[in-house]
């Protein structure tokens, strides 16, 4: 049936039952198509029924529908003509796993990062009403998102200003992580009104059997007149009404008809309105509802078991930092863990197991948890937060303003450096070094392998201020080179291989990088030295003064070069009257895409092959160039 | 009776008629030094009695107190041994206007930007807790802070811990203006309670009668019973309540013994409370009761009137900015201008008296604001958003996230970029560039005076993508030069200058001490040449180009050195294989202090005579001097 789908209209003349039959294959489809290409799975399996019921009632694209996060948008691409390009979802060149204006006019407003829909509906909402346009703006966001504090300014704005605007309320009792804090268990009250008990006790029935190739629906639809009676409200709701929304729900998302039903009914709405709808992460399949958090973004993987296909040779920086702090916490009762909703990501469940009591999850509420963090260490703790480097963006100002101001210890462990990969865009962190290095009393580390990373971190317990730590999940274990690695040292740059007709000053990732352009270079003749500048401020101006005038240097880095580390050793050398980097190597003025990292590696000429090439350029042009 | 209070000690013995006979000293003399040295008056005002009683009840500095925003810790200084110190309130040197551990150990966590005190306060709770100490931690917070989303993680997070703390909400009915908001309106519900009521009444009665000499405090003594029917809660409040809060109120923020009775009950709490406490911005002191918003912060003024001492001599950036846009949306329908609780502070109090209808004020809520201005520009409208440089990093990764990746034609205001003045280190805009310059698709503009500032505003009418344009309060006229400054050309840098032995690429309020700084260089027969390079980013790589390589050229700007104009400035002749810059004079890797704008740009080397005697030791170092 999908396949003669080409856009929302042509859901219209669909009966009750093929409707069901176009939700199952849409789940097959998910299934395979993320089991091979990896991706966000149990979010979008919970929200078919949802999005079917969405683009029957609302004219889209005149109707515009904001997805908060977009991960949970591959079946709103499905509907708006883009299944036949589904198989090509979040490779090089292909789908990507968020909605994209470029990709379709089905996608009004690009999302990624948590919490943002509602203002953003509210935006499109007020700029009907001042055009004087008359279209419906809906915002589905999920019950893990409302634990940022943005939806909230958003929703007493929204309430406010009396704009007409739809909030669907994607209920789904867990964000990435199952879901923490007091609006959870608010919501939760709201769920135990005694009709939704009672059609919950169905639906959990039914989702016990196996789904694949099974008649489920039939037997959902046959539950429909049940499960109905949690659409009339039970008891006053309060908060939502507190705030000049208009409340519809509970309702079961997985029944097309109760949404359907309810949508048309928020359709004549003249303010703002919020649908609560009730639905299961990973329904319909097994493994995924099981543990929806391994299925929330996940590689390729087995359908029959779950299983991942390809499982990591070496240990990841995530799993080094959470044992790292866990063998710290024995000895030290000053360390505490906090994340933002992002237990299983960064690595910090391993530390749960050992020290749940010292493991702080504050929700996807990073601004919350940067100023919770300068509270604890203002209060004699050593905080470490482990956090995306992408998501700390929304901590900018507390970093600046309640950790460096006042100088105090709290670490920033920042996972996802770099270029992201898959995730595109919205997930690559490119811009951290440019938030971290201008800010006065910060210090920036970051390791070229998982090892340099433990010694980082136990340095930190000893160092008094802010120190913020980046790196990514490329980093790896070094290849073997002529000499052992030099052990972490506090603001020193070592050599890990010396050569004379060049200088790489590398961090991070890009030390591999720069050791395999280096051995192309030494191929032809034309080697040099590359340093792992594992402290990126301070910098190590000692090393910088050694440098040889004659030898030309060059900084590499997987970031932005505006800002960055090339930047900034420029002004370093600049202040001390050195001579300055004859090149800094990383990220032109440009977003990148989504693809596998290597590829996007090669997109922004920073894999050995560009970087070797780009510095023989410079050593011809320059003519400090032997013959190769 | 201040001139015995050393310490909170000291309070202990008073009665409670010496209590309010202290209030009223505290109010004369919070009038009179903000009189002289300007300064929050507002605030502060209104929380003379709350102060006390915080003191009288709770054991600083062993309990920790930690004010939101800070700018109301005017009283708490005077109680806690910095009376005598008080008439150096914000002068160089001297007191801050803010919390500040450095000065004293009851000042036990830094604030200055709205809405952190909640999660600072939750952090040193949890440290408590994990320490084994047994102090009480209290957060007091505005109810304009409450609009801000970190506060709603943060009482979320607070509630779902069960953590023994203490929120005294200072709902004094106006955040910096007046507040707008849901929340605001709910706020308002609580207080329309009868008792409330009546109480209420009886106070607008008393504050009716000026202040300042008469027994005031007499007369609220009496009425004391009265009021303290309204600690008796009439029905449940249901918002905190949800969020696992026990709620105490809402109280007369006037009366002394009601407040110390309720703090001493929230002090036998296990859990977390709110304590609802009502006060009036201004109490005590007519102007400011009138005009609230006006005497939030204030320049020195007289007593009597209340008027402004100074009054400025040319137009402010704010009043231009207000105006020209207000011509734009005379002809354009696309135009929306946006504050974050900042009307008068931006001077869009000037718009909103010719369209009312086209201002948005979303409270103090910066994260929301620019992905609704992200909405507004996605839905066809031309979003101007007027923030202070330093509350914009609230909204740093929307800027990233839901403006710039879209490419949407968004323009950001940024007021008081620059060094800040009296309100130091946590509002000075000197991070601004770095936050901006690295970000794909952002255009930066910065105006060197007023007139300039229009013709941008002009411009970016046309232009599709995001924008920046920052100024300070510092940019007036320039001083009358040679010839007249070139008209504002998008992408061009224009010299009003012309010299031979060096060349100043100049930006925003530093092309002013540039032209100083110049001539007194020509006084010593080394003139040079001064470009006001008003367009930052794109950078206008052909006048770099057209630089001789034999004359030094020097980058100023009003900003860290790391991540600004110079440091852009080189990537960029970098990236075209031109000369570097000579030099990138700006601010070094630290924080500035407080006090007057012309003695921290002293302090910060950026004065015309630093810059002057910067460029000459250059000169002569590499020998590029002519004789003076």
């Amino acid at each position: 049936m999908l396949e003669n789908i080409h856009s929302p209209a042509d859901l219209a003349h669909l009966t009750e039952n093929e409707l069901y039959q176009l939700a199952e294959e849409i789940r097959r489809e998910l299934i395979r198509t993320v089991s091979e290409n990896g991706g966000h799975l149990a979010s979008n399996l919970g929200i078919v029924e949802l999005t079917i019921a969405l683009h029957r009632v609302f004219d889209t694209p005149a109707d515009r529908v904001v997805f908060d996060v977009g991960h949970q948008s591959y079946v709103h691409k499905m509907l708006t003509g883009r299944w036949n390009a589904f198989h090509t979802l979040r490779k090089y060149g292909g789908l990507s796993g968020f909605p994209k204006r470029s990709e379709s006019e089905y996608d009004c407003f690009e999302t990624g990062h948590a919490s943002t829909a509602i203002s953003a509906a509210l935006g499109l909402a007020r700029a009907r009403d001042f055009r004087g346009e008359k279209h419906q703006v809906i915002a589905v966001v999920g019950d893990g998102a409302l634990t940022g504090g943005m939806c909230y300014e958003a929703l007493n704005d929204a309430g406010n200003s009396r704009t007409r605007l739809i909030v669907i309320l994607n209920d789904n009792e867990m964000s990435i992580a199952p879901n923490v804090g007091a609006l959870s268990r608010y919501l939760t009250n709201l769920r135990i009104s005694g009709g939704w008990q009672r059609a919950k006790r169905r639906v959990r029935h039914l989702t016990e059997i196996p789904v694949l190739g099974r008649p489920l629906y039939r037997l959902i639809h046959g539950t429909k007149k049940l499960i109905k009676s949690v659409l009339v409200r039970e008891k006053d709701i309060g908060f939502f009404e507190a705030l000049g929304f208009q409340y519809f729900g509970p309702i079961n998302g997985h029944d097309i008809s109760s949404l359907e039903s309810t949508f048309e009914k928020a359709k004549l709405c003249s303010s703002p309105c919020v649908i609560h709808v009730l639905t299961k992460k990973g329904f319909g399949y097994e493994q995924a509802e099981d543990r929806p958090e391994a299925f929330h973004g996940t590689p390729p993987f087995y359908i029959e078991t779950g299983d991942r296909i390809e499982v990591p040779d070496s240990p990841s920086c995530g799993h080094i930092m959470a044992d790292t702090l866990a063998d710290m916490t024995r000895d030290d009762p000053r360390i505490v863990a906090i994340t933002a909703a992002m237990k299983l990501g960064t690595g910090l469940d391993h530390y749960a197991q050992s020290y749940p009591k010292r493991l702080i999850d504050v929700g996807i509420a990073e601004e919350h948890a940067v100023t919770l963090a300068a509270g604890l260490a203002a209060g004699g703790m050593r905080p470490y937060l482990a956090v995306y480097a992408s998501f700390f963006q929304r901590g900018y100002d507390q970093m600046i303003h309640d950790v460096c101001m006042q100088n105090l210890p709290v670490v920033f462990l920042l996972d996802r450096s770099g270029i992201g990969g898959e995730d595109g865009q919205t997930h690559h962190g490119i811009l951290d070094l440019a938030e971290l290095l201008p800010v006065p009393n910060m210090t920036v580390l970051s390791p070229c392998e998982p090892d340099e990373l433990r010694d980082m971190i136990r340095w930190t317990a000893e160092h008094d201020g802010p120190c913020a730590i980046r790196y990514s999940k490329a980093v790896r274990n070094l290849p073997d080179t002529e000499a052992p690695r030099p052990p972490f040292t506090f603001g020193k740059w070592h050599a890990l291989r010396t050569g004379e007709h060049f200088v790489i000053l590398a961090c991070g990732s890009m030390v591999s990088e720069a050791l395999k352009a280096e051995a192309v270079l030494r191929g032809e003749n034309r080697g040099g030295t590359v340093v792992n500048c594992s402290t990126l401020k301070p910098a190590d101006t000692d090393f910088l003064a050694s440098l040889s005038p004659d030898i030309p240097f060059f900084t590499l880095e997987e970031h932005m070069v505006h800002g960055g580390f090339g930047s900034f050793v420029t002004d370093e050398c600049r202040r001390l009257n050195l001579p300055l980097p004859a090149d800094c190597i990383g990220i032109s003025d440009r977003y990148l895409s989504h693809g596998s990292h290597s590829r996007l590696l090669e997109d922004a000429g920073l894999n050995a092959a560009a970087i070797a090439s780009r510095i023989s350029r410079y050593l011809e042009e320059h003519g400090k160039c032997p013959k190769k």
